[in-house]
């Protein structure tokens, strides 16, 4: 591929190679800073986290005043001599030969170089990918779903899109968004006066996906090891740091493996998540350490070094119970654990990682394995450091008999999971899957604390801007 | 990651490695014959496209009755001796010592080795991917978005999440499904009786989207060079073979590069797309080229070692118009070219695949560069032999005074497009972009006839089953 030009991130790379020769960039305009002789220009083309410093004189180029009154953002193609300066503070610097100017920006630019608040970096959602903080966390947002990627197809994991458009309400894990081509204003009725849904667009009701889990089993069923990777919704009225509308998850599914062997996979991910962007993105994250979430790369090596340790539902709430800490739910077997049981668990207890497995089958969902005791499932939730919980996932009740029985024992209609209950008739077994909410992983990577932050144009409660 | 037992690729892979070892595997019985004294079961685990052929005898196992009556699609624990047997067939066999079903499949199951109608198939989603035809198209579906994210990737691109729920509809692209969370039996409604979108979810109207690119811009104007690569939604009652309701799209954008820049990009990606899949899937392309698609094998090495031709939409019509060839639908300048007339230009003409570009700008989209003639527009069509149409793209109006003429001469309101105007008024570059619809690649690359059978679960008018 030839682009023309050469990247910022190419110089970034291998300063010598282009040093005292004549090149041309291109980039927009970070900083203009210029007495009346000269001045400094940090530019960046995106390529890169960090800008190159240009040098322009009076005496050198023609349109010295016009350069030097350039608003913040103009983007400009710069033709110099590259000069390593090994003694200042960036290694090298451009000294143009001539600044041209191809799209110039208003002076009034919304994003000057002060502090913005996050809020407010929000409302200009199609500028904030400009500032150091959003070009930190969409570069990092993109190096951790390749390294998804790469983990699972280096694993010959098979890529599975499931629908996100779906007519069945078959896990039931959230409120769900309606999807119509029916005129509001005015539908079709049926002769008793309700919507007539067999004029709908599917023919019937339809709504946005909340999980890809169930197809997933589909295809584990017939490639063995299988991920998923889309966005799912939930349409539900909350406003908090961590829920949005419409978010991205990942979901490997595995015939032939058991908890455990879930649990490893799960864990081996995770660390080579947090490899890929400290080696991919040095600059990013240490730039996340620094203004972002101060403890941050610490915490990540120690997570990375960790072996997770593994330990029961009821072991958990033992150890929660004998604590003496002072929690503001109380804890007790049967209890669904909240934040802080999960953080004082990970952080205090074990100060690593940790799943929590065999949960109560009462708050768990109607598809995951019996195990022999008959009050808990083979469930487990990863819990990390500074977060809680980031992970959740079970082996799949493979038994029919097993299946059908809580299906009906929970009320649902098992028409409603007539290909979900053949893929026990025909050949199901042991098989086991997780759940990894997309959002949360970058959140954790960067330690950015809203998941408005981490998301390009965030869907949230009346927000649908962009 | 430690996978119990060995999957059927580590065999298939390196058969040498394990060769006269016991060996422990599981998978489905794809094929079972038996006589009295011994039987056959071809194996697959869905590793691999292939499957192993296991040799079980009377005398050596147990339960030697209950193995040769298993219905197809059992799920089977096998141990035993890996045989090289290099004057076969099949290169290898195991000679089984034990054989346990582990999820014995019910004497109906209704994928039996014959063959099906792809309607047939259709019905019975979550079995067809247990079928050699549908093993091949969705290996392949997986390693082609998987080839797409390397070759991004590798050119340090930016991997971007546009958003799915949209309140705009500012591509105006083709028809869209409304998302709401009203009840719709009894919606709110305002003082003169219209339904009350301040009160549904986003405080307005919303819709799923058609395209991410004008979101992709924004991002170009941050990294430079990024894509999208996401679901994307067409709400048009059209029962065709090349349409679905809910597909994959890449959209790729770069600043600082114009329409060449953009071909250049568009025809690497596709021959690195289909280099990548005959390569890592020769298996799955010589079933395609055998079963499928008897040219196919010859076609796409014909288009990776093409140099694809360039020819402007005038030149084009020209061709068209003095070929002497009987169109169903006439051919002259101004028209929007059919896909007859795209197959005669790749197939008869040029042999090989080409960009039509300049196009009229009556028949293109608002955003595409006005071409000095006042004519025509800088955008690209990609056209294949075989197919036609594969890609489409242009570059960008990135001046804004030329772009907001161009909204109201069409009529549309500004308003809508306030961020998108944006770009151009702070440092607004060349910039230029393509959309490839994933479907269709797929299609392209198997031979595949119907949309329907490259989705996993396909969304057509009346149809969401799954």
């Amino acid at each position: 591929m030839e682009i023309k030009d050469i990247e910022l991130r190419a110089i970034h790379q291998e300063p010598e190679k282009y040093a005292d020769r004549e090149i041309t960039v291109r980039g927009w305009v970070r900083q203009n800073r210029s007495s009346n002789k000269f001045g400094f220009i940090a530019l960046n083309d995106g390529s890169f986290f960090k800008p190159v410093q240009v040098v322009y004189e009076a005496d050198a180029i023609d349109n010295y005043g016009e350069i030097a009154g350039l608003a913040l953002s103009s983007a400009v193609r710069v033709t110099g001599t590259l000069v390593l300066t090994p003694e200042a503070k960036q290694p090298f610097e451009v000294h143009a030969k001539e600044i041209v100017v191809e799209g110039p920006s208003d002076p009034d630019y919304p994003l000057q170089n002060k502090r913005h608040s996050m809020e407010f970096l929000r409302e200009i959602a199609h500028l904030r990918p400009r500032s150091n903080t959003f070009q930190a966390v969409f570069r990092v947002r993109s190096l951790v779903a390749y390294a998804i990627h790469q983990f699972f197809q280096e694993r010959n994991f098979v890529y599975v899109h499931t629908p996100l458009i779906t007519a069945s309400d078959a896990e039931g894990a959230g409120e769900m968004f309606q999807v119509t081509t029916l005129d509001l204003d005015n539908p079709p009725r049926t002769e008793d006066g309700a919507v007539d849904y067999s004029r709908d667009f599917f023919g019937k009701k339809a709504n946005l996906t909340v999980s890809g889990q169930l197809e997933g089993e589909i295809f584990a069923h017939a490639f063995r090891n299988i991920y998923t990777f889309g966005p799912t919704f939930r349409a539900e009225d909350s406003n908090t740091t961590r829920h949005a509308s419409e978010f991205w998850m990942i979901e490997p599914e595995m015939a032939f493996a058991d908890l455990n062997d879930m649990m490893d996979v799960a864990e081996d991910m995770v660390k080579y998540i947090l490899n890929y962007v400290m080696e991919k993105a040095p600059e990013e994250m240490a730039f996340f350490n620094k203004f972002i979430d101060k403890g941050l790369l610490d915490r990540l090596h120690h997570v990375v070094n960790s072996d997770f340790q593994r330990v029961t539902y009821t072991e958990a709430v033992e150890l929660l119970e004998k604590s003496g800490a002072d929690f503001q739910y109380p804890v007790y077997w049967g209890v669904d654990l909240a934040t802080e049981h999960e953080r004082y668990l990970t952080e205090q207890i074990f100060k690593k990682p940790i799943f929590v497995t065999d949960y109560p089958k009462e708050i768990k969902a109607f598809y995951m394995r019996a195990n022999e005791d008959g009050k808990t499932v083979a469930a487990c939730d990863m819990l990390v450091p500074g977060i809680g919980e980031i992970i959740g996932g079970s082996q799949r009740e493979e038994r029919y008999d097993v299946l059908k029985e809580r299906i009906r024992e929970l009320g649902m209609d098992e028409a409603d999971y007539w290909w979900y209950l053949e893929l026990r008739k025909y050949g199901g077994v042991t098989h086991s899957g997780f759940g990894l909410g997309f959002e949360r992983m970058i959140m954790y990577a960067t330690g950015m604390g809203n998941i408005r932050d981490v998301l390009p144009f965030p869907r949230t409660p009346k927000n649908a801007e962009f």
